[in-house]
């Protein structure tokens, strides 16, 4: 199962329903966040704010079936294309709580909805591993571990007090200059990392490295330090943090089960550095 | 004296060479750093990491003479453009220490520097105005209060544990709301604040709000409270931080001494929108 247009059409079916690691390899994958129209000017703004832990790849375009930059989706594909059914599963929440998990998500989003593609880090994982320091969480299997941590974004708008979220990945201290050239290139996708060892986790106010917020916990070998990657969950606590002031449903897609695009990293990086400046 | 040619023109031949506050009103004026080419990428990145702080208008196009951005400086002008002379005073550092200031940096330029324009907050303090919220430090007659903060830029190559600087101008709490509100459309001279209230000076890690790390201090009427922007003299405490890694002459502009630019914030807002996306 290797073509994103086929992957994008078994999740509109349900039939693929859960994590979306390792498919079309290379092609890009996107986390989403969907939101009320009168909040979406100020999430485009804490974006562009913060793109190291949001990066804005694309948002929809007026309906939920076209996204305001061609490349990522191919407009000719006869399947189309639906925000709130191509992902494999999605988080629904009300009130900045989780309140569901769903297949789609047809009957949450209302006129003047906005949807929101965000960069995925899966996208350097390929680039690590073919420059020989491939990740310990890909070699064990594991999903990667993620936290909350003390560094706020910029705010913007009713987006104020909203921490980064970190991926993190050991690597051997030899080994970090190199991890920090190969991610640096994918800018789209949070770029090199924002703080290394474990006088870095003291500065991100991460206490036990065993205790990840989200994913699996790791361990590391003696002549390891972890290394901190802005991360795609950072919008989804930023929804938890200011959900109280948001009326309606807000709609996430689940950690893990991402959009597949119809782009490479490459391709798309090529494209928006192109037609921007 | 309100042309934006004549202005530069009087720099060229010295005869400008204080600061540029209140000249060419409504005209975009900027913020520099020449760096060596080595390192230029580097800095580049950090820019489009931490767009508040930094926010990149223009980069140097192979020669002093040109910018990557037609629309900043007027290309049929007669008198042509020197980023190397039509600031009014440029100050050199070597090895992260100011050595010395000029009028111009003629010398110091070598082959494969490159020269950053980066957007400086005189844009919205006008707009401050207008909207019936002018900041104090106008009103007043005094340069505004700069500190060096506790947070942290997202690091870029060699521009790693680079603190914030932030300018301050003190409101009335009631007044919060319309100052986020007029300075957030100015995301290209760092946008709406980053933090306020005397909670937020100890969470940027400010310990008197009298003794500004740079410009005048400004005292505070009891119902009055501190808010705190992203600033353009950021990009100069990072060379001081890393400086010791950078070989040869760095130069920047003279705090306040700018560089005043042939078109207004709202005609390259609207072109750099229309060109990108």
């Amino acid at each position: 199962m290797s073509c994103p247009e086929t992957i994008r059409l078994q999740c509109r079916k349900q039939i693929l329903t859960s994590h979306t690691s390792g498919l079309a390899p290379g092609y890009l994958q996107a986390n989403l966040l969907i939101l009320p129209g009168d909040i979406a000017e100020d999430f485009s703004r804490l974006c562009a704010r913060n793109p190291v832990p949001c990066p804005l790849l694309a948002v929809t375009d007026g309906t939920p079936k076209k996204l305001n930059s061609s490349i990522l989706i191919n407009a000719d594909s006869d399947q189309g294309f639906d925000i709130r059914t191509d992902f494999p599963q999605y988080h629904i929440y009300y009130k900045g709580k989780l309140q569901s998990k769903a297949n789609d998500c047809l009957k949450e989003w209302k006129d003047g909805y906005v949807g929101f593609l965000i960069g995925c880090s899966y996208s350097f994982e390929n680039a690590l591993i073919e420059a020989g320091v491939p990740p310990k969480n890909i070699s064990e299997g594991r999903n990667v571990s993620m936290f909350k941590t003390n560094r706020i974004m910029d705010p913007a708008g009713i987006f104020i007090d909203c921490p980064y979220v970190v991926s993190m990945r050991p690597y051997k201290k030899e080994c970090i200059a190199k991890v920090r050239e190969v991610t640096a290139k994918y800018n789209l996708t949070h770029g090199e990392p924002i703080d290394w060892g474990f006088d870095g986790a003291a500065r991100l106010g991460i206490e036990n490295l065993q205790m990840p917020d989200y994913g699996d916990p790791i361990e590391f070998d003696a002549d390891e330090i972890p290394v901190f990657w802005g991360c795609g969950v950072t919008p989804q606590l930023a929804v938890e943090k200011i959900g109280h002031l948001i009326e309606g449903p807000v709609v996430s897609h689940a950690p893990g089960s991402m959009l597949v695009l119809d782009v490479t990293y490459d391709e798309f990086n090529k494209y928006s550095t192109n037609s921007s400046m």
